[in-house]
This record gives C-alpha cells, structure tokens and sequence, in this order.
C-alpha cells in the first residue's frame, strides 16, 4: 500500500551524516585490536559538568510546586514567562542592550528556532558560511531555497566577510563564536555584515548560542551592541552553554520590534508562528533558567565556563607551543587546527588516534571548507585534557 | 527602513483569533458592573489539578541527578530516550496495539507535531472537520494548502463521516475524542475513515489526545486499535491531559514503519525532519512523563480523570434533564450543546453569564459549524461544578 499524498520533495536532496557514527565505527575498531589503550575524547560538543546548584534547586522547588493545588500551573504562556523574559532582558542590559520583554521568544532549543524559523520565510536565498553548525544548511535544504556559501579559510581565519557577495537581498546565518571553528567576530567584523544586511535588505539569523565564553575584549555578545542591528537581525541565544542546560532545553530568541519587510513586522510573523505550533517550554525548566540568571546563578554558571576554558587554555597553549596553525580556543570551547603535513581530516583522525589515543572530529564533518581541518574541544574534564595535552606535544614533535 | 526578503505571504491569510480576549472583555464589563457576582468559569480549557505525586517525585528527583557529576546528561536523544519510548510503547500493548520503539518520536508536546507535519508534506488538499482545534487549519493555511472542511452538524452527531467527500488523496486531520465537541468515534465510525483513506491513499493525522477519556465501550484509544490503520495513519498523543502535563510539557507522535509514500517511508522522513530542528525533551520532564506510565502512576493519573469525570457527568445530567441537544460529556470532559431557543452563540454566552453568573465558550470559535453551539468544560472543581449545575437547572427552567 502507498500514499497517494504528495511529500515534501525537498528531502530528497539531503544527504545523511555519518560523520558521528563513523568515528564510532573507527575508535570501536581501534579498540578491539587496541583492548589496552587509554582513549581520551577530545571530539565532545557537548557540556559535561553537572548544572549549577541554583537551577537544580529551582526546578526541584518548581517540580513540588506543581504538585501543589494551589501553586500548580497549566499551560505556559507560548512566548515564555514574564519572570524569565525579564531576567533575560536584565542580563542584555549588562551588554549595554535594550529589549522589551515583547522581543523575547523562549524556546525549548536554539536548534528549534533556528530550524522553524524558515516557517516566516519565502523564497530569499541564503548566505551561509562554510563550514558551520549543519542546521542552516539542512532546514533551508528541506525548504528547497537556494544557498550561496561563504567560505571559511586560512586567510580569513575562518571568518569570512560580505565582500565579493553579491549586492541582493539574502537571509544571513551567522553563529559567533563559531561552532565548530572558534572564531569570534569582533565588533568592527560584524559591524561590516550588518552594514551589508543594511544596504541591501538582508536578514541576519545571528546565532549567539555560544556568547558566555566570550572572554573580554571589543567581541559582542549580542548583535545589537552593533549599530542598526535591531533593523537587520534576529538573535537566537540558549541556555545549553552558557549554563550547562543541553538536557535540560531552554533557549531564546530576539525579534526586534523594528525588524520589518514591507511594513510586516517578523515579531507578528514570529509570534503568530509560535502561538500556532508552540505551546511554551515546562514550567519546571523555566524556573531552572531564571534561576541561572540571579546574581547567584551566573557566579555558579561562569564557575563551569572558566572551568572548560582552562581547558581550551591548555590546548592551544600546546598547539601554539607545536607551531600549529588554529582558531578559537580563546572565547570559544572549540579549537579548529589545521592538519599539520597537509593531512586530510580523516587520515589525521586515524593517526592521533593511533598514535596518541586521543578521539578528535575531522573538519570535514563541517562542511566542504573544513577538509584538512580538524577539530578539538575542551568540554572533556581537566585531568584528561592535561593528560592529552603532553600527549599531543609528543605527537606533534614525533610526527612532524 | 525595510527589509528586502521575501516573507511567507501564506501569513496574511490567517485570522486573528480574539476569541478569548472577547471572553475577557465581556466577563470584565460584567464584573465591574456586577461586582458581588460570584461567577463560575466552565469555560476552562486546561487541567487544574495538581500533577500526581510519582510525577512529581520523578522530576524532583531527575532534577537532582542534572546537579551530580556522575548522574549528570547532556543532550538528549531527538527522538526520545528509550526508557520513555518503551514505557508509552507498553502502554500501547494495553490497547492491542503493538508499536516498535523507533516507530515512537517523543516531543514537547502534540501542538508542535501537529502544526510541524506540514514540513514534511508535500502540496496535497487538506481535509478537516468543522469545528475543530483551530491548530489544523492554521498551520495548512500557512502553507498555503489547499482546505476541505467536512461539517460537523446535529444530524452526525458532530462525528463527520467520508461519505460525499470527494474520492481523492487528502491529508486528514481527525480528533477523536473530540475538542470542541467531545464527540468520540466509536470503531465502525473510525473504520469508515481508514478504509476512505486506504481506497484513496490519504494520509490520515489522527490526534489521541483526549483518549485518556474514554470510558469503556467500543470507542478506540488509539487509530491503530482499527485494521490496516498503520497504513495510513499517523498518530499524535500527549501527556497534557491524562497526566495533567499541560505545563510540564510532552507527548509523543507514532510513525508506523509501514507508512510509506511511492516507497519513502514517512518515519524516516520525520527522523530526518526531527534531528534537524528539534533536539529532544528535557530528561527531567521525560522522567516524568516515564513515572506516570507506571502502575502506580497511571492509578494516580486515572484518579484525576475520573474527578473531570465525574463533573462531566453532573453537567451532562444537568443537560438531559433540560432536555438540550449536546455531544460530549462521556469519554471527555468537554460537552457541547446547541444553545436553546436557536440564539446565537455569543447571545447565549451573555444570557448565561447575565442570569446564571456562568462563563463558557461560543462555539463559533471553532468554526462556521460552531454558530448557535456552545462548549462547556469539566475542569472546574467538583464544588463550582454542582454549584454551576444547580445554576443552570433553574436558568433553562426560567428562560427557555
């Protein structure tokens, strides 16, 4: 029996990832003829610290009070509670950015509003850098719009700009501090994209999932610190980093009131989107994310943030010690090395792995530009990080 | 200053819906000339009562797992853990109905599944029973899709039926036990649905999320329950109203393997459609929605349903013995009546609301087929409910 129904064609054209189960093919392979060798996995995206105590105790408190008649609470409101819009709001402020509580979208995932957000979109086509987190390639894909890369490369340091691009109208996908590079635009560098989405009408989707690991200097957390950004951008931003809830879903995003198409404004777009296919996160879990945005919360959160950057601290201490080319690993839990010898990613994987022990994610996963790539996080624990830096110093020095 | 991208222009269709906002502003006038009137809101839409304890004592507890290291999770799976999956898969096996765990996408709730379907659907005409759950028909006018309202009226007892229906492939949106109407399919009307949509090859989205309701006799709790249904059928069920999850935020959607379109298979679609833009339910919140689906825990879930119930059958008393036309009020909490004396649907609501101090829901709020109905609800308290009960003994003695 088949359906007579028509499908949504558009998926036809995407490719399936093995880039995860792959490596777990090799390093099982590895491991069964190497039962004695210590692995250490430095290819986690992961975080791996348990939550902040403050967000714990909330959602305990939250989960009791739902089992209480006179503080349960049914259905949430769609675009997120009033006492998590304004924290949110609150901790723009410290940016030296103004939102209404209005702007604010609270998700369950960046993932989800990065993929639904084609949901307000017509047939504009997009920019997107090359190599780069694979939803804003993928969900444009399933909608069969047509996407020009912009690529990343050695002499960008993997932060490519508007100029050679074509002077039209694009949705623009920019994720800063860049997964899976590292690379942080600073202001003046993202000050040309909205220059460029400001003459000619583009939409920047600003990805700023990664912003709590920004460490000082002239770097922005959010786009709007940038000039006229509230003209050309929304921003999408989570609390899977910067307070450890990948498990625990909670994320966010900004439509500025000013961000309109044709006297449209995309925070009616958005809402009227939200309201139809969202019914609001768990109030448990909103109570967790207010909670990680007390005075108290982001101590306790920025505790775990400086934890994973000692980490990627004594990564690319070891890279530039071996004179190894790289981004990130400052403002970022990711480093992005270029494979010494001009390797490719996957030659480089199988021999780290061989003769270091040490799991890494070939660059390639990320997009055609990411060939000869590799990448490295910092989401590991200490000890092994340590552990797998002496390692990769004598690997380098052994090696080339 | 405007952007220059193309928007969704699907957008401009919908209507605005000020259905509740009418309500509340009706019910404010009220007040504030009335304001020792002690009203009564049968017009609720949400549970009220507090979530059951295994719930709550799961979330609390899975909440102090997130705070340890060692008991710690990151991302969860996009589809669902496996312990959650194989608890509503048992579920399932007290229906008759045998599920394998991957046909099994859990989600953050059955307003996302059902507005997200689209996405992997193709430009096929739609059919959708009138009055319905305003989200089908949002979400297909967003998409531009063509719309075939079937029309629920007094003589098919608001349970549409595919006779008439033009022989062609639609996708299908039936609810059943039914919102608004609380009209539930037994499997004779059921089956008529699935062999319509087997002759035709019609995809049928059938939304459970009321079977909690049913009460015994030949009225199914799942599509599946029917023959050659897996053919045909998606099925989309939640947490919200067997276990009170309104706020706390799960369900799931059930793709069988055997769902396939010129060879594709619509699982693998929506796999790839889910690992793209959703990343998985909160393991505190999936912990929940797992104790709830244990012996105990489906007692103590069972124990709120038959407090709804139980109202529902005061009110529904109250109606057979004022000899009013209604639907519902067994195997749902929801009744709906045709307002007496033929008055319209917002006539009847301020007629109500002036004499008997009793707020409900204009039934055109559902649809054209709603005009001159009326929605009532059994999520009150046991106490409100007689109170309102009695009320309206004597407002349809005196006025009608």
């Amino acid at each position: 029996m088949s359906l007579k129904i028509k499908i949504n064609d558009n998926y036809k054209n995407l490719k399936p990832s093995y880039l995860f189960s792959d490596i777990g093919k090799r390093v099982r392979t590895f491991t069964s003829n190497n039962p004695d060798a210590d692995i250490i996995r430095l290819g986690i995206g992961d975080v791996t610290l348990p939550l902040p105590e403050c967000a714990v105790k909330a959602m305990e408190r939250a989960s009791g009070e739902m089992g209480n008649a006179e503080t349960f609470r049914g259905y949430p409101p769609e675009y997120g509670y009033d006492f998590l819009r304004e924290a949110i709001a609150e901790r723009y402020k410290t940016f030296g950015v103004s939102l209404k509580v209005n702007e604010i979208f609270v998700s369950d995932g960046a993932k989800s509003d990065v993929g639904n957000i084609t949901d307000i979109l017509g047939n504009t086509p997009v920019c997107i850098p090359d190599p780069v987190y694979p939803v804003y390639y993928d969900s444009n894909l399933m909608e069969g719009r047509e996407i020009v890369l912009v690529k990343g490369n050695t002499g960008n340091s993997f932060l490519p700009t508007p100029e050679g691009l074509e002077k039209r109208a694009f949705v623009i996908y920019l994720c800063s501090p860049n997964n899976p590079t590292g690379a942080a635009y600073d202001k003046a560098g993202l000050k040309e994209w909205v220059d460029f989405a400001y003459d000619t009408g583009s939409l920047i989707v600003f990805d700023a999932a990664y912003e709590a690991f920004i460490d000082g200097g002239d770097y922005p957390h959010s786009i709007y610190e940038i000039e006229k950004a509230g003209d050309v951008a929304v921003e999408i931003c989570s609390f899977s980093k910067f307070a450890g809830f990948t498990g625990t879903r909670c994320a966010w995003c900004v439509f500025p009131e000013e961000l309109k198409c044709n006297g449209i404004s995309l925070n009616f777009l958005w809402s009227r989107r939200q309201a139809t296919k969202f019914n609001g996160v768990s109030y448990i879990v909103q109570r967790g994310a207010e909670a990680s945005l007390t005075g108290e919360g982001i101590k306790q959160c920025m505790e775990n943030i400086a934890y994973y950057r000692r980490n990627a601290k004594i990564i690319a201490d070891c890279l530039e010690k071996a004179g190894i080319w790289f981004t990130g690993g400052k403002h970022s839990p990711y480093l992005w090395l270029k494979c010494p010898g001009d390797m490719g990613s996957w030659e480089f994987f199988d021999l780290l792995l061989e003769k270091a022990f040490i799991v890494g994610t070939p660059g390639e996963g990320f997009g055609e530009c990411g060939r000869g790539f590799f990448r490295l996080t910092s989401f590991g624990s200490y000890e092994n990080t340590r552990k797998a830096a002496e390692r990769l110093e004598r690997f380098f020095k052994e090696n080339f």
